[in-house]
Order: C-alpha cells, then sequence, then structure tokens
C-alpha cells in the first residue's frame, strides 16, 4: 500500500468559505473520491449515507450544514429548520446534537446578518480544536500504551486490537482510538494492530487497514471472529475503541461487536480502553444498556457487499440467499464495569461516574 | 425463498456402487450445483477445499474415498496411501481421522479381493448411521428445547441462535446442532434462529439460512457482532452450536467465533449447547486450548467474497485495500466450563471428563 492516502483529509473547509471538500467514505478501500458539500441537505445526506462517519467528523460536517443553513436562510426560521434537517441524520451520536447546539447557542442571540459568517467561522474553529483534542487524546493514550510496554520483553512489539475506524478519517486528523497508536509509531515505539473487520459494514477492513497501511503503521486484517481466540492465545496487549456515546457513569455505546471484545478483554485480563473526546458524553444518562437508543440499520448493509472485480470494476454483490430476511442493530453498549479506562483530551480516568465527572468538572 | 431445497442431500451414494454426488457447498446460496466423486483424489480434493464441509460430513466423505482408493489399488500399500491421501485434508476435524481408522480397521485384515466391497459397503452404512446419530441428537436437543420452553409464556416462541452451519448439509440429513431446531419446528413448536453470519467463510448466511429457509424454520440473519447486543436485551433463549473436535473433559474446537458467543452466553445466563456425534470426541486430549490445533486458512477467505452481482452473474470481489496482510483461523476453543450441556447420540450430558466417560462408556 502507498503512503499517498495519508495526505488526504476527511474534510478540507472550502477557501471559497462556503463549502467543504469531505472524503465519501463509502467508497474506501476502492476508490478515493472527494464530495463538495454547500448545503444543509448535502451535508445531511452525507451523514445519514455515511459518506462522512465518527462521531468527531459527524460533529463538524454537521457544524459545517448550520453554516450553509445560515447563508441559505439566517432568519431564526432557518436557523431551526438547519437544527432539524441535522439533528436526525444519525441517532446514536450524541456529538452531532453536541455540535448542533453548540451552533445554535451561539448564532441565536446574533442578528442575522451576523450568523453566516460567525457560523462558517465557528465551523472552522472545530476543525481545529478537533485536530488539537484528538492530539491529546493522543498523548493521554500514549502514556498508557508505554506503561504496558514497560511489562514486556524489550523490542517485542505493542499489539494493539481496535474494533471499526476511530481513525483519522472517523476525526480531522489523529482518530481517537488511533491517536495513541499513530503517536507511538511516530515515537518509534514498536506497535502490531490487529484490525477486526467489523462486519457489517466493515470500517475496520476498509477504512483502518487502509489508513494504517498509508502512513505505514503494521496490522494485521482479522475477522470479528477471531478476537476472542487471539486473546486466548496471549497475542493480544490491550484494545482500543473509539465511542460513539458515552454516559455519565462510563457506559459506552459503540460500533456493533464492541461488547464482545470487551467480555473477551475482561475473561483473559486484557486492558480495554475507550477513548473519546468530551462531546461523545450525554451528561443526562447514566444506564447506557437501558437508556441510548440503537440505530437499527438498512439489512442491505448485511446480505449485499461492495467490492472490486478482478477486472478492477467496482460494484455490489448479494451475499446471502435471496429474501433473507437480516436485522441490523448499528452498535451495542458495553458497560463501564468491563472498561479498564476511558482516554479523553482531559487526561485517562476509571470508568465510573465521579471519575469522569471530575475529569470534566461537571 | 422455495421449499425446493429441503429434498437435496448433501451426499448421495451412487447407484453405480462406484460414485457419489455432493452438493458443491462452496457455491451456496448462489447455485445449487452437485459433482459426481469416484477417485481418493476427487475426495480429498472436496473435502480440503470446503465443496463438502462439516465434522461428520468430512468423516463420510473421507470413508466414501477409502472406497474409491480400494477400487483404484486394494493392496496395503493403496491402503496407506488413500489413508494417507485424506487424513491430512482438513487438520482440525477429528471424524476425519475417526472415519478413516475405522475403514482401515474394518479392511486392513480383509483380502484384497474382497476390500473393494467391503469398503462401499461400510461407507453406505455410515451414511445411515449419521442419519439415525442426528435424528437421536436432535430428539436429545428437543427435551432441553421443551425444558426452555416451559419457562416461556405460552406461544412465545424459543430463539435459539446458531453460528456456523452444523446443519443438515453439513451431515448427512438433519445436522447436529439444527436436529433439534428441525424436530421442534416439526412438532409444532415455535422456533426463531438468529442466524450468524459467520466471516469469514458466512457459513451462517449462505448456508444455514439457505437450509433453514428451505425448510421454512423462521430465521433472522445477524453479523456476528450482534450477538453480544441480542443476549444484552434478552431477546436469545439459548444458543446451540456444532463441534469439529471435543476433548475428553468436553473442551470444543468450533467455528471461530464459537468462544465469543459462549463469553457472552455465560455473561447472561444463556444456556450454551454443544451438538455432537460420538466420533468427534477426541479420547486423548483434555486441554482443548492447548491441545487441538488451529487450522490456519487461506487469507483469502477475509480480503475476497463470492457474490451474485445485480445481472444476475456470480463472481468474486475483492473487499480490502489491495495488498493487505490478514490472519485467518478457521476455530477457536471453548473451555468446558462455558458450556451448558453437551447434546450427543447417547444423550445429553454436563461438560465435564466424568459425564463424557459415562456416556461413551469409556
Amino acid at each position: 500500500m502507498s503512503d499517498s492516502n495519508a495526505s488526504i483529509r476527511s474534510l478540507e473547509p472550502g477557501r471559497d468559505r462556503r463549502s467543504v471538500r469531505i472524503l465519501d467514505q463509502t467508497l474506501l478501500p476502492h476508490a478515493v473520491e472527494t464530495i463538495r458539500l454547500e448545503t444543509v441537505a448535502g451535508a445531511a445526506q452525507a451523514i445519514s449515507g455515511m459518506q462522512v462517519r465518527g462521531s468527531n467528523l459527524i460533529g463538524v460536517t454537521a457544524a459545517f450544514g448550520m453554516a450553509f443553513g445560515m447563508r441559505e436562510d439566517p432568519s431564526d426560521a432557518g436557523l431551526e429548520n438547519a437544527f432539524e434537517s441535522l439533528v436526525h441524520t444519525r441517532p446514536t451520536a450524541v456529538n452531532l446534537r453536541w455540535a448542533l447546539e453548540r451552533m445554535r447557542t451561539l448564532l441565536k442571540p446574533l442578528p442575522t446578518r451576523s450568523r453566516s459568517k460567525a457560523a462558517w467561522d465557528e465551523a472552522v474553529a472545530m476543525v481545529a480544536e478537533d485536530v488539537a483534542i484528538n492530539r491529546a487524546i493522543g498523548e493521554n493514550g500514549l502514556e498508557l500504551f508505554r506503561k504496558l510496554l514497560a511489562r514486556k520483553k524489550s523490542g517485542e512489539p505493542l499489539r494493539i486490537m481496535t474494533h471499526c475506524n476511530a481513525g483519522r478519517i472517523a476525526t480531522l486528523d489523529w482518530g481517537t482510538a488511533t491517536a495513541p497508536i499513530y503517536l507511538a509509531h511516530q515515537a518509534g515505539i514498536p506497535v502490531h494492530v490487529w484490525v477486526s473487520e467489523t462486519r457489517p459494514r466493515n470500517q475496520g477492513a476498509a477504512l483502518t487497514a487502509w489508513e494504517l497501511g498509508g502512513r505505514g503503521v503494521p496490522h494485521t486484517l482479522i475477522a470479528d471472529n477471531a478476537a476472542g481466540h487471539l486473546m486466548q492465545q496471549g497475542l493480544v496487549d490491550a484494545v482500543i475503541v473509539g465511542a460513539d456515546r458515552v454516559t455519565s457513569r462510563g457506559d459506552v455505546a459503540n460500533k456493533i461487536g464492541t461488547y464482545l471484545k470487551a467480555l473477551a478483554a475482561r475473561e483473559h485480563r486484557i486492558p480495554f480502553y475507550v477513548a473519546f473526546v468530551g462531546g461523545s458524553v450525554d451528561w443526562t444518562i447514566r444506564d447506557g444498556v437501558r437508556e441510548i437508543p440503537i440505530e437499527q440499520r438498512n439489512a442491505r448493509e448485511l446480505t449485499h457487499i461492495q467490492g472490486t472485480a478482478a477486472d478492477g470494476r467496482r460494484l455490489e454483490v448479494r451475499i446471502t440467499p435471496e429474501g433473507v430476511v437480516a436485522r441490523n442493530d448499528g452498535f451495542d453498549v458495553t458497560p463501564s464495569r468491563l472498561i479498564t479506562a476511558l482516554i479523553t483530551e482531559r487526561g485517562t480516568c476509571k470508568a465510573n461516574a465521579a471519575a469522569l465527572k471530575r475529569l470534566y468538572r461537571r
């Protein structure tokens, strides 16, 4: 794999100050194409169609969606319409609402003539913030990695398992779960990543393997089913995942299959880390299993898959019996008691209400 | 889905007494095609290429392979050659060796002129035995299902989760793990099956969904990743899987991913059953995690997938970045302590050495 993808950003604000260019993640790893967004509807579509994905990137894209809305119609009604068009595009990611509320809070008191510029500037500020925040997550996670490494024989790589893609293309640059991995790799610490495929959308195989490859980080793709076996065989030093929503006590909603990895990690006393930004915390809820709504996604994600044929054509094939009924829960919830530590831009902490509250001074 | 597949057998001995016709399971669910086998090499190829699969069916196919060998060369050298050609085709399935040793033990003392006929007759007898044995597993498992059902509200279906395909096409008719499900369905007991896709070869999606559909058993396909979430949501009454190899104390090697389901089932106090025939027990080993060799399969099973395109063409597509490194462990081991009960043709028992020994009077 070439290094060429390392320079491609998940989202780049346009110099025209009225559009952004996003990487169309639904085409990866088969094609690298970007799309220009400049309307509320376009931003909403890119989020719901998962051309942008990952809680941080969803939040920032939604913020630009608000900026587009303020150019289209800066009235109070326009503000509410843009908010409503964007807030329901993905039900699980709490950053989406967090970013939209931040925009609304900023814009509402402003005179309508100032809203468009202010919205654009705020969205651009969120890009820079996200880069800095994720780098901070990386530094905090790196400290944990160094402690794990100290227990190993010198020269042995730290073997880290990931799930889904909480990588640099799920954010604005570093990723959440991947930030410590990239920083470790940059620092010359030997790391090896077990990349879980992450059915049914294969974000691990399609996105994480693609971006790690682009930056030269050693990795091996595995079936999600292999996670328990590799842990049982002593081949995993840590698991690190991202989060779509975190409750006030540290329960974590993340891509379906995260919970199985957490159960297996506990069984084998392997540290299980969750990396996320403060905006992913939903302070209004406590019990994730009972209170986090789980997005039911299209069954077609299970029954069909996109690939590249031998002749280089990109196409979708059906991989199941015709007409099969499928159920496609997009996320699951990992209770805080299975989580070794939370890694945030504010530092790391145990997964419980008191520790999380202390970190964010709530 | 039509009922038409209900009459298609995984293997049918030829009336010519010199060949068998097998269902080519690598093409399912996209095409239903059979292949005629009549040589040792052909039988070996069908096993290693997974055109036949499932521990019981592998054993019976290998027995016919021995019969083909005895027609080709009934000498002692021919016997050993056939044995050697077949015994290494799949490393994990113990039935393979069991069936081959049974054939060799029968054939070795016979004069060479009698060997061909005796081998054919024995292989045919094994077909009938397998049908009877799996039916017995079904009846024993059905008793457990009835007990679970008695605890539920009247009319609610029993929700059973499967992994891989230990179905009728993994055996000669009933399947091992599916036998109780088919018998329950026939008896008018409401059942609903959560069919796990079973990456990377998708035997659940491609085979179990196909055969349950053919017999009209209600089922829903899920990603392997969803197993823990469905259990956590209280939507699973029991898990039932097959086995490729069982140790003397009841540790079970089965398709990769079984172990994760067992861990999740224990967490949620959901019964976890393993159904298998006596030939799957390897009495020479005790600790499955340490002693069962795990087959490393081709990485291509992870990086490529076969499907049907919109124009009806069947083709293979690549679903990962080009050149990605993948690791593909075919099986994992579930320690006996995670297993609620073993279901065999001799009855059901706890998963421990004493109980298993008692069942088989060893």
